[in-house]
């Protein structure tokens, strides 16, 4: 039987219980200049917490089955995915686990892996040159096909060399330092100059692989090439990256399924650095831009502790991805937040470094198993004023949070999509309105190798698969990345200071020509309106031509009830022709009911049920739609879309929505709570920058007003039904 | 705001965690008759037993809420779901437990509300005539439009008043009895003789209703006609249906979501009957059939303890239902069947019965948080020869077990499938190839009031909404109930002896005219073939005439990979013109590899590979398909089925799968194990009635060969390739 693992993700963590604790002996390396010291091994071998012992007895069986196997080094001959790029991937992941249990439990034959690993390394390595399968436009290694996974493989090697060069020969050590250790530095850092001092996460990965083995060997030049750039000018380099690759709040522009693989390299680095050169203060740096990065990346995920799948991103990745228990035991370590400390219980696994033993003793009994997800704004650009991520959360303190994402940062890069102004909304930690993420079966093999498969292109990456408003059926910025990270969006207005009413407003100018969108997204929390806290959506759109706009909401669930009219098409029928359209099957067409100014829609998912409803006129257009369209691989994951149009070509208008969700059933028990929307009667008008929306609740009528203007000014006055009504502050909800 | 909340569970238990015991004073009933006894209340009263605390504390401040409200006793006139009808629903689940919690802690207050309830239904009793709602050909009621809803506020009426009785004055007595109680038990039992009469759950509510009645009113002769029918010549009434309704193994032929209804009151008559009746013996009756029937229920779940879809079904229904509460409590007490203890405790919660309490009280911290649900068969019919279900688990005592459901029992009435020979697999808890259960959204108003829907009709039931085969797209018994309900299929044999290899071959003639269907299910465990159990799946068609064939193997999941050529239809594409065929659009159409006899398809679900591998040949048709056809009000829930078609007019016909589950994404780690089926080059060949099926895993190749022959022969012989093989018992499987 042939079997292939893959191996993805390497970093030491460990949930397993074991039963007893090692006994060992004093061997620890007493000179190691990165992430785990002698004490920190002394912590380990001595603990009597129960997740580093957890720790360490989890490192003893992974590499009581690794040292059954004898080293391998192949000639390096396949690409990514093939078997010489997976079993180099393998082997520093095994070097990495087997050096650090040397020195928490020392046996000969951990020592003899550990050797017998770096000579057969620095024997192979000065015959390489550039890897045969390495790619004309992309930055190649030698023992790999790309020039990253030679950069993450010294990253680890050379911590392993740190913990275990004082219990080699000088010969040993002369021969790896100059065989291997030196030659992938200047590899990584002189032969690939671009992606050493590119301001981008590869860029990190050289600086940071570099750097280390700098510290490790004693080299300040390596050091101060990897810190400040090659001309040590400070134009390139680690700080540069930091400097310019996450936004003020902390905030890595290709989402957080990215944020969550870059932060290794920077917070590792970072240690070291901190324990190499004190006096960069690095910790320090641009108000701890570190601790941001961090304390961001946890915050953007769901009650399950899933990140938002915003941009490419593969879903139900969470924060106990292995780098991100990493990142949060050395942030843990320098900034003694106390709110990362729930977290790291609830991971229950800490890395094998200084921080992940001192983050472990500050767990108390009183550690909380909750961790606080406010309602924030994070901003995005280097100056704050890129626009940004609006997370909007109901404010209860148990299980089942409502929680709306407002996207507007910048593009993201290749990996970002055109959906500014998208909405993605959660409850109960279960995505309601969901964005797509990316279209790919992350290192499944038959899915073209794992790759991102055509559709991302096609359909993940374009404005149709988000909740967000598209122009006669065009991705917003011509679909064109370059265009579209020349301009930004931009916050209008932010008030989330009231757990009762929230809200935030933002535009964007470009994204259609001679357009401006706007979208304002109100979350209410009032016990007397209805049971659930719910959200009020307001799209404005202005344009000085005449466009198609549709509104589109995905959604995940069985459809309840429709209070509009439709019918099924008999035939197939695609919604569009392109920019994803052409993948969406049309399940069925509406329009309202007759007399009637609203829409509505309710789904069940969950067992919970959830209704939008929306304001509609006589010319609105109702589509239900599905992926799978054009899709001759059924390489689109199962999505329902309901989408409100305004077919006729219009210049302005605003799309005026309220989404709820209100009930559940209960399959045990068989009740039925709250199927029914409980709003009514939704109507909108504008008064010049003011929205004033009225809905009826069962005989009660509420008004709600919001003003989108930018000036400062607090007090507001309009005009409705003859009647006067002010307020202070962005926005009122009253009883009439 | 006006909201509706629809009731439909009212048994008593308890989830909610309390803080405090309450103190009580002693004045509870001495006389009661019927489940809870004055010894009963005393243990709610004094228990230490954390279980029984909360059931009492749950009541408790159930009871509060239910006090805040004034007694109302609306005019009936109302169909189901209407005010009127809820409402009395409603207030008998509210007397129930108010006249328990006034025993166990009794107030003036809930006194009161005791006596208001019972001499307002006294009063207005008298006045009704029969419902305004009730339909001609359904037995009707007087409070409800249906009479069942009658029996079943009897039931617990009685209940309640066996517990208040005494509390009452003579007066009160007379008047509670003379026009409500006896009135009612003589419109159950008198006035509608025939459902009293009937051997049907509806007719076992009115036998408990009316023989508790009879109990607590010192009434032998309403006593005498609940046991032994309204001649008390034994034909009909509760022994009767004791007798019939349940097979010889304790199935309940309409399927378990039945089951756990029509249980409720068979259990709790009989627990009335062995305190009032004991000589009557009733736990001892049919060989302690009301042991078999909670027992058979329970393991007719899957990991997470919900209930096999099978039939008309809702899913998600979990033994956590109150009645499977009630009955697991009082089978526990009569039959001290320590095997339901560990439901009792994974419950967590107990009935407000003497029963209760002593299930609470047998749990220790010995008693594990593991169900066993080893493989059995569970014949249907009186006898036990009317077919029935094989359950074959794989033997692991931990999580992650395969199962495999193979259903030839009888068509369960009504509520019964054409799905003779069907197959579901479930494997972590989760539906792999699933039951699609019933087209229902259960109390959800919007969905046609709650009701079965039409596609139940016309997709559900149909033999193609099930893993099974289909002959010229008709349903088997021309899906005609009447027809279906008079034939049987047969048990071959069946052997789950030897964990490593577990087998059930059975048969049905009478499904397609003149056509012999055969199916066996091996569920095969051997990590040296495989790192999961896995599934062969031979089914064979023997019919006197030419027909076209379609295997259907309904699924959850995203495709991963097809080892077959297939098209995706440009059009829309109904897979037939009725027969359920009308509600499956074609997906994609496919056709083997060219030269080769194997076809495989590949799916994910819940981050887990499964893979069908198929013998094929140059005629065989490959069909993805999708619920949602013919679908105008989007009744149906997303569904998709594999299809396997020989199209052509064949008289026989052997389809050969291996179902295997086989292998893990993990999205945390990123990590991809064993994403690839192992088996290559299945083949099969029959022999007279032996099955010889041979395929490789690896370069290894094995040999499974099956007898289907009914004889008692143990050692059986055949030559394959020239060879001998010979093999005692059913079946063999080994390495060639």
């Amino acid at each position: 039987m042939l079997h292939r693992i893959i191996f993805l993700a390497f970093l030491i963590t460990t949930t397993i219980a074991c039963k007893q604790k090692q006994t060992t002996v004093d061997s620890s390396s007493s000179s190691s200049k990165l992430l785990l010291s002698a004490s920190g091994i002394n912590s380990f071998k001595n603990s009597d917490n129960a997740i580093v012992i957890h720790a360490t007895e989890d490192l003893e069986s992974q590499v009581k089955e690794i040292l059954k196997e004898s080293v391998i080094i192949p000639q390096p001959v396949d690409a990514g995915g093939g078997y010489s790029h997976e079993k180099h991937k393998r082997n520093y992941s095994d070097l990495y686990r087997v050096a650090i249990s040397y020195n928490v439990n020392p046996t000969v034959q951990k020592l003899a892996f550990v050797k017998e690993m770096f000579t057969g390394y620095a024997a192979m390595y000065p015959t390489l040159g550039m890897h045969p399968k390495a790619k004309e436009n992309h930055p190649g290694g030698k023992l790999y096909w790309q020039g990253l996974n030679e950069a993450v493989t010294l990253f680890y090697m050379i911590q392993a060399y740190d913990m275990t060069r004082e219990f080699m020969t000088d010969e040993e050590r002369t021969k790896i330092e100059t065989d291997l250790l030196r030659p992938m530095a200047t590899f990584l850092s002189v032969d690939s100059y671009d992606v050493f001092n590119k301001i981008h996460n590869h860029g990190t990965w050289s600086v940071a692989a570099v750097g280390m083995t700098g510290m490790v060997l004693g080299d300040d030049d390596m050091i101060d090439r990897s810190i400040y750039g090659s001309n040590k000018d400070g134009e390139t380099g680690f700080i540069a990256q930091l400097d310019h690759l996450f936004s003020s709040d902390g905030f890595y522009s290709e989402g957080p399924y990215y944020h969550r693989y870059a932060i290794l390299p920077f917070i590792a680095f970072a240690e070291a650095i901190e324990n190499n050169r004190p006096d960069v203060k690095i910790f320090e740096h641009r108000d701890g831009i570190l601790r941001k990065a961090v304390t961001t990346l946890l915050q953007l995920t769901d009650e399950q502790g899933r990140f938002y799948p915003i941009n490419d991103a593969i879903k139900s990745k969470t924060w106990e991805s292995d780098e991100v228990v990493f990142a949060t035991n050395i942030a843990y370590k320098q900034y003694k937040d106390a709110s990362l400390l729930p977290v790291i219980k609830m991971m229950n696994k800490i890395s094998l470094t200084d921080a992940g033993v001192i983050a472990a003793n500050a767990i108390t009994d009183n550690t909380e198993d909750f961790y606080e997800r406010p309602s924030m704004f994070i901003a995005d650009g280097v100056e704050g004023n890129s626009g940004g991520l609006s997370l909007m959360r109901s404010p209860q303190k148990t299980a089942g949070q409502l929680q709306a994402v407002l996207k507007f940062s910048t593009q993201g890069m290749g990996h970002g999509h055109f959906d500014r102004l998208s909405l993605s909304v959660y409850d109960h930690g279960n995505e309601i309105i969901p964005d797509y993420g990316a279209a790919r079966f992350l290192n499944i093999e038959t899915k073209r190798g794992g790759r991102y498969l055509p559709e991302n292109k096609t359909y993940a990456q374009h404005t149709i698969a988000h909740s967000a408003v598209v122009l006669d059926e065009k991705s917003q910025y011509k679909g064109n990345v370059k265009y579209s990270e020349e301009h930004v969006s931009q916050l209008v207005k932010n008030d989330m200071s009231n757990d009762r009413l929230q809200v935030t407003v933002a535009t964007d100018t470009m994204a259609y020509k001679g357009t401006k969108l706007s979208r304002s997204i109100t979350m209410i929390n009032d016990s007397d309106i209805s049971n659930r806290p719910f959200i009020i959506d307001l799209y404005h759109v202005d344009s000085s031509t005449g466009h198609q706009m549709d509104l589109n909401y995905p959604f995940f669930g069985d459809i309840i009830d429709t209070q509009f009219d439709y019918t099924r098409p008999a035939n197939k029928t695609v919604l569009g022709k392109d920019n994803g359209y052409n993948h969406l099957e049309v399940l069925a067409k509406g329009s309202p009911l007759a007399n009637h100014t609203n829409s509505q829609f309710t789904f069940l998912q969950a067992q919970r049920f959830y209704s939008i409803t929306s304001v509609t006129n006589f010319d609105t257009e109702l589509y239900i739609t599905q992926t799978g369209a054009n899709d001759p691989e059924f390489n689109l994951n199962l999505q329902r879309q309901y989408l409100i149009r305004q077919p006729s070509s219009i210049k302005n208008h605003t799309f005026v929505n309220i989404i709820e969700p209100h009930g559940f059933f209960n399959p045990i028990q068989e009740t039925v709570t709250f199927p029914k929307s409980v709003f009514s009667d939704l109507s909108h008008e504008k008064q010049g920058d003011y929205d004033i929306v009225s809905f009826k609740v069962g005989e009660e009528t509420y008004l709600y007003t919001l003003s989108q203007k930018r000036d400062q000014q607090t007090n507001h006055t309009i005009t409705y039904n003859g009647k006067s009504i002010s307020w202070d502050g962005p926005h009122q909800l009253i009883k009439l």
